[in-house]
């Protein structure tokens, strides 16, 4: 059977790779699952064939034979068993690595998901420009309290992890807004995880083709 | 050896359950595994012996001889492998379990958190009365799409599972806002979660002995 995994026909970000199929990619790389892409568009992400794959109308979805799935840490963790790759064998160290999965998408993510809200969607309302710093703060503390645990280790617990691949997409999302060159420590954490073959891959398959 | 989670030794709630150990409570309360408490207050959570448990200074922490974990979704997809329990043996339908946990701190609570976020932190800025109704759409938008994939089902997909536990948790933090009640099946599921004799345990294990 095919691995099938939706994105964005044309991302807004215009190939940067900050859409969610981007870490999705990235696993079925690492994994070396081969796949084939539906790409979307707006409107048919919240066509019911779309709805009833993805309850919340977002991309990716993996499909493979029977199994749909939605949620982007649930589609790593399911490729990382399937593959017995992305996870330690040993229980303890591979309860840790699933742990780093839930911190990057429920401890680190939400704020900096805030700031796109804060940027894009209420970008136009009276309060944007004085809110934002409250919600630069917010990334901050989170960054600092990472960057302390990360230390001068290359990884956050042991070797590669799903949980790496995870954290570093997260933060990924930060790229443009400079912030992550507070952080030096997470800066090299950032392009070590960039400079892995399977995301080079990834990045590579979610660039449109024409450019634009 | 014994199992010892961290909870605040006030909370915030007054002892409504709603702070994050509760679901862990819950999870330990539907294996059958025996804990104890370790109550922190804010400054200790903020201390280096709690900070070597939690990054982000959080709480529920887990602690289990050698193995020490944070991020309450962590905890319950790892107290759920060790048992057996709250996911299905079939592996198909336990992918689909733990894409229903992600969902929860991903999808669901996100938007949740902001209302918190919207109330009380940012609760004396001025914009923070007209930029609440945002804050409600938001959250109004992702339960109308969970309420349509529930439908009359009684859990998200089958028997309860782990994904329902943590789903449950996240809507409960609506409770006292009675947005839920516009979503009536969700209501409901919320009630059957709440009506589970290993969540009355683990509710009443939280609520302070002196009723502070």
């Amino acid at each position: 059977m095919t691995v099938t995994i939706t994105a964005f026909e044309r991302s807004p970000d215009g190939g940067r790779g900050l859409a969610r199929d981007t870490r999705v990619r990235w696993a079925l790389e690492e994994v070396g699952q081969d796949y084939d892409i539906r790409p979307l568009t707006f409107p048919a992400m919240k066509e019911p064939a779309h709805i009833a794959r993805s309850p919340f109308g977002q991309i990716p979805t993996y499909e493979d034979d029977d199994l749909v799935l939605f949620e982007s840490g649930a589609i790593i963790l399911h490729l990382a068993d399937k593959h017995g790759h992305l996870l330690p064998r040993d229980e303890d160290a591979r309860s840790r690595a699933i742990m780093w999965m839930f911190a990057a998408v429920n401890s680190v993510e939400p704020p900096i998901l805030d700031l796109q809200c804060a940027r894009f969607a209420e970008g136009d309302q009276p309060w944007a420009e004085q809110r934002l710093p409250l919600v630069m703060d917010r990334i901050r503390q989170r960054l600092a309290q990472l960057s302390a645990r990360l230390g001068d280790d290359e990884w956050l617990d042991g070797e590669f992890s799903a949980g790496d691949l995870m954290m570093v997409s997260v933060l990924l999302r930060l790229k443009m807004s400079g912030i992550l060159n507070e952080f030096p420590n997470l800066a090299a954490y950032v392009a070590r995880g960039e400079a892995r073959p399977a995301y080079q891959r990834a990045f590579a398959s979610q660039v449109p083709k024409d450019g634009g």
